[in-house]
């Protein structure tokens, strides 16, 4: 049923409607040598989200081709950590921005070293001058359609690590590629998951974890003022490949660094 | 300095960013044996809108990559209306959403037989449920992020030629292909270019025709009860492929079909 595209070894019609439209999704995967230990994590959002853009496809068929990816690329590593990538696209052609009846979609298998991980002792961020616009057909969607995420890492200068884009609204609702936690006198506060435009599975995880850890822990709408005022406790950000990484220094306000989050969330809790 | 790409001889790199994240924009140019009318509004607004991206491309670079895509596939059609569709993408690569210093960016050209022409009697068009969401920083851009569009698309059920796309303030703005044109008793009346997705070159175009016409034209926001209410004149909506496109059905309601536009924007005009 799916186009299998293994990256390495083949290129895409340029018909494709991931290229022409960004109409697919996709999902990064942290990898230690043959395993992904957010795969289940993975695997749901893909197929759930792939369902809202109405892009047919079966849990079982992808998990068995992240299987075959996992066992054909974690020979290249050896013992580092590697990304797995999955790009799911609606397949090739149509009318227009309009899908053909049933199209064959297309999995394209990428691997890739990890990036480098940020610094334990926390990472600079800043605000993007890049407005966040989601539309509520695709809030939290991981899909092809990143521009705005391209424009504001523009804005990256070395040692600024992400910048925080907010909405029309004036709330702060993520990072380029990172989801927002923050501590405030109340317990950790994360946007909800309707004003996301990525709903990432470390979040998720994140959330499951505090639950299970009994801390307080409430979905609303972050204002800017929250974020740089002194009820603020601790800021971190939370990304499939990076994990939990604490902010020290936001907008050139130094922050007390918070590791309790990184630690109920690591692998072996 | 481009890297060309022909879409009937090549593929396409799964790292291009065109693909990873919609990186680029795109043209859809109306061919006439080897003639693009619209050719110079299509390459001023690619190159200004490459611009805004921080795509770097030089306009007589894309105007000759242009010309001998004209030549290679006139042959092709004979005297039927064709179709050159113009991909710039940032190029292969970067690190995540950050771009890399120094990309070369990606020129992709193909060729496909034009659509069917729309009746001149008129076409039914009706309301999108999608809501249309618009960033500043892209607002206008014929950008290759166009899940918004496919998704309103994948309404469109015959005999329904187009829906239009309301924005979060209610304000009627656009088609998924097509640019809005509402004659009131004030005159005619578009949206703002800041409130567009994709500002067409045929809305251009037309709105240069009604200044040389004496025609009044006013670009202001659009209600959705001054398209449905006893005021409305006409609708029409444009598309560079297909031109002034009347409307003779609105949501379940007749409306008064204009040619006026339509015959002051012909080539012959």
């Amino acid at each position: 049923m799916l186009q299998l595209c293994w990256a390495d070894e083949a290129a895409l019609e340029t018909n494709n409607r991931g290229l022409t439209y960004g109409d697919g999704l996709f999902e990064t995967l942290r990898v230690e040598g043959a395993s992904a230990p957010l795969l289940s994590y993975h695997l749901d959002r893909l197929v759930r989200d792939a369902g809202r853009l109405g892009i047919p496809v079966a849990r079982h068929d992808i998990a068995r081709h992240c299987d075959s990816a996992l066992a054909r690329y974690c020979g290249l590593y050896g013992d580092a950590v590697w990304i797995l990538k999955l790009i799911l696209t609606r397949g090739e052609g149509g009318r227009g921005y309009r899908p053909a009846p049933n199209m064959r979609p297309t999995l394209i298998l990428q691997h890739a070293p990890a990036p480098q991980a940020p610094p334990a002792a926390g990472v600079y961020v800043d605000f993007s001058r890049v407005p966040l616009t989601v539309n509520p057909v695709l809030s939290g969607i991981k899909t092809l359609n990143r521009l705005e995420q391209v424009m504001a890492a523009r804005e990256l200068v070395d040692p600024v690590f992400e910048v925080l884009m907010s909405n029309a609204a004036g709330d702060v609702v993520e990072g380029t590629r990172t989801n927002l936690f923050v501590r405030l006198p109340e317990g950790w506060v994360t946007p909800p998951a309707s004003s996301l435009a990525v709903s990432g599975v470390m979040r998720q995880r994140v959330i499951e974890r505090l639950h299970s850890a009994g801390e307080a822990l409430t979905e609303r709408p972050l204002g800017l003022g929250e974020l740089v005022g002194h009820s603020c406790q601790a800021i971190c950000l939370t990304n499939s490949v990076l994990g939990v990484v604490p902010v020290r220094n936001l907008a050139g306000q130094d922050l007390p660094v918070d590791s309790m989050l990184a630690t109920i969330c690591s692998p072996s809790n």
